[in-house]
């Protein structure tokens, strides 16, 4: 059976298990905090970054190489589907929530959110919590824009768009960072991946000494 | 016609174009500084970077996203070949170089080397730079142990990985961040790609106002 090792609030590991579990595929989870640099995450993975996928003796880092992989040998249902230049959009947007929002605002506010108080124990610097808000509102805006003429993110297919999109924002929306006032179409689109069981099985996670908001893991929010 | 909206030293662009050429697609290049923002960069790429890929209506965006694009439209030579696994190896490493070793390397020394010099007609910072020369150390020994047991960097197949590692070493080596001593595997492999064509001819671009260092684009160095 497949090993994945994670966090609950790593939003890579998230977007693995919302594709494992879009995919029908068992698998046991392995607690892995990468700042405690383990053994065991080393040596699987140089990077020392979760998500790792393993079994056995194969090992796949690196969560859209691994989205990659489980879509080329699990047909249904596709999560990079439609022609090529379908394809691409969805890699594109898929790359843009994965590495923009991440930088902009998942990792600032994981960061001072949860690896200060966690670990450091220390204060949160509230100019980079305001800076990672007002990056999230644009975001957002973005969304509505590409809902505005798509069903979903990508276009008319459910797709790696989706799944990155949904992962970075349910870290930053369980560590307080978005604002779904004005936001409509995001918010229908969201509350849409809320009620698909492989999304909502994510949302049941915490992450020990932080409590989200109380509409984190709400149908109606 | 594909029209390619690059410049000289960006790194995804110059995985673009090796790509391009190894796949042997026509392409006309159009200049464009991300740093200027202008109209029609704007306009194709919300995310305001470089590279674009346009052909009339259609516009790719996100440099992996074109080179599996590309990989997908037109068969031979593969850059993403083999088994599911050897594919999942290919873009995990592809990744590595394209995000890790650009957050590391490539950004810091473009920030210091070229952006100052270039745009703001500032002073480098020599921390900065010894970090990235650092880093860069790190990342050869790294290229070395994949080489110690792969033909390529990602196993037996050219591919997308060798395209990345390629595309961000040769602008950190434009930019005087590459000291080769030592590295006598990943020297070899550096030199094989080389004398390949559809690279070479990237090594032949300057930017303006920089100038890079005496072995830059010689096959012996």
């Amino acid at each position: 059976m497949w090993r994945l090792h994670q966090f609950p609030l790593c939003p890579f590991s998230r977007a693995v298990r919302f594709a494992l579990a879009e995919k029908g595929v068992r698998h046991e989870l392995v607690l892995a905090y990468p700042w405690e640099r383990g053994e065991t995450l080393s040596r699987l993975n140089p990077a020392i970054q979760t998500p790792v996928m393993e079994n056995g003796s194969l090992v796949l880092c690196d969560s859209s190489a691994i989205i990659e992989y489980l879509d080329e040998t699990i047909e249904r249902p596709p999560l990079i589907g439609g022609s090529a230049a379908e394809r691409a959009e969805a890699r594109r947007l898929g790359a843009w929530f994965a590495q923009r929002f991440y930088a902009e605002v998942t990792a600032p506010l994981l960061a001072e959110r949860m690896y200060k108080r966690v670990v450091l124990r220390g204060m949160p610097d509230g100019i980079s919590i305001r800076n990672a808000n007002r990056a999230a509102e644009l975001h957002l805006q973005y969304v509505d824009d590409l809902l505005d003429v798509n069903r979903w993110l990508a276009g008319p297919l459910f797709s790696i768009a989706d799944i990155h999109a949904a992962a970075q924002i349910s870290v930053a929306d369980y560590l307080g960072g978005i604002d779904w006032r004005g936001h409509q179409s995001a918010k229908i689109w969201y509350s849409a991946l809320k009620s698909r069981p492989s999304f909502r099985a994510l949302l049941v996670d915490r992450m020990e000494g932080i409590r989200p908001p109380a509409d984190y893991d709400k149908l109606d929010f």
